[in-house]
């Protein structure tokens, strides 16, 4: 299933893509509030029947949400491809580095990220997303992907001067409008464990800036799922923000920022296609 | 005011704490959900009201819940204090260093800070926390004590080992069972403006670890709430909390860390004392 969280003409909606096309139902917080049939662990199977059950509509029609803006967790990896730590001059971890997003942050798919005033270092960070079904501790790494609801994209807009102002890069990955996420929610029966070995690509103004397989991650899906879980409850709703491979604008010389009118891509194979303009705040 | 959220006999319940003894109701969600009640922008006065015409209680009979554990945003400022800048070989930072803990790590007064089994690092640290009230972006620092509903006591938990592993401090700021969170959520009518000018002091097994006042911070209440919203959109429910002095066991020669059968306190003039034993997991 390949489900999203719309709206149209004002009314907040569910959407489901299949073969046939798009279709959608509207107004109806039973099956539009992805977080809580998450959180409920009633999953996303029940929204896409009822968007099945839906009109038809054009993809170009609808506006995209974030598919989850309530997560208990947004975990995100740093450095999580060599390649990647390599270029900002870190050492390839030897366990996850860890910051944390927060869902105020979130914008969707066709959203404008939002370069700030106070910054030129507006970057990306294409990513991929792998959605909590079931919480646990503990988890054992073999059964880590059973824990696993969906799988989507998220561009990881960071503002580079503001991340490194401080010893935390906090600061930098929650500016408002920088976190863009979509826009579908891909069950993962419909991609390879783990989503592995998927072609990842970022793309800015049609120039690939980033070109990865989610294979080159250095802890993948289920291997990340199991570290966590060691210290810290995961629940259903937490978002795992798995890294971005390399080719960020920060490392390029000269540097290559975001800037008001850009068009930015994320792109992952069978997964989706997330794509933001920028906009001057 | 003065409003925990409680448990006795298995009921969940809100207390108020006057100077006539501490009152409390049981089983009425719709006043023991602090979090709903912030959110809701209706404050705590209706939860207070409710437990002040409830059942006299025995302080000593009630179980402390951590009062909210569905935080939009849990801001945690690190080196916010001098001298535990420089302990930590850190320069005083020009902006907030911010990193972000989950609900989930999130604890009572009363209830044990759990030693993880990997980690004989387990470190405490009294802060002060400041929670939105009402939320926003962009706050005028002139402004900014009108955005906060309440005030209370952390015990930011830090799992030393896990908080240096990698770049980010954001592992060893999350271990289940390490952030303690209470008792009391205090109104600011009860406080001086930003609760500035307060004795902030821990102890580890009744010996004074840390010492300071609340207007030793570098980024005082107000100004973290102005500075914090200039990049981000602040939300009722939102929990700051404020840093720490210096004395954290890690800085110390030799290391002092906690073990299972010690107890910490933090206690902060006027606002409470946060009590916790420590427990082996």
């Amino acid at each position: 299933m390949r489900v999203a969280r719309v709206s149209k003409d004002g009314r907040i909606g569910v959407a489901v893509s299949t073969a046939e096309g798009v279709r959608a139902v509207f107004g109806d917080a039973g099956v539009t509030d992805l977080d809580a049939l998450i959180a409920g662990g009633v999953g996303l199977a029940i929204a896409a029947k009822a968007a099945a059950a839906g009109e038809a509509v054009d993809e170009a029609d609808l506006t995209f949400l974030p598919p989850l803006v309530k997560a208990p967790k947004i975990v995100c990896l740093g450095l999580n491809y060599k390649d990647h730590a390599a270029e900002g001059g870190f050492q390839v971890p030897e366990f996850p580095t860890i910051f944390g997003r927060f869902n105020s942050s979130l914008i969707g798919h066709g959203a404008p990220i939002i370069k700030p005033t106070v910054s030129d270092q507006l970057d990306y960070e294409g990513e991929l997303i792998a959605v909590i079904g079931t919480g646990g501790k503990d988890i054992a790494e073999d059964k880590a992907l059973d824990h696993v609801a969906a799988y989507s994209v998220f561009n990881d807009g960071s503002v580079r001067d503001y991340q490194m102002k401080t010893p935390q890069w906090t600061v930098g990955k929650n500016f408002d409008d920088t976190g863009a996420f979509g826009p579908w929610l891909v069950t993962p029966d419909e991609l390879p464990a783990g989503a592995a070995g998927l072609k990842i690509e970022t793309r800015l103004n049609g120039q690939v800036v980033q070109s990865a397989s989610t294979s080159d991650m250095v802890f993948d899906v289920p291997t990340t799922i199991a570290l966590l879980s060691t210290f810290m409850t995961l629940e259903a709703g937490d978002v795992l923000v798995m890294g971005t491979p390399s080719g960020i604008g920060l490392a390029r010389k000269p540097p290559l920022f975001m800037k008001d009118g850009d068009t930015v891509e994320v792109e992952i194979e069978r997964v989706g296609l997330l794509v933001n303009p920028i906009r001057a705040a």
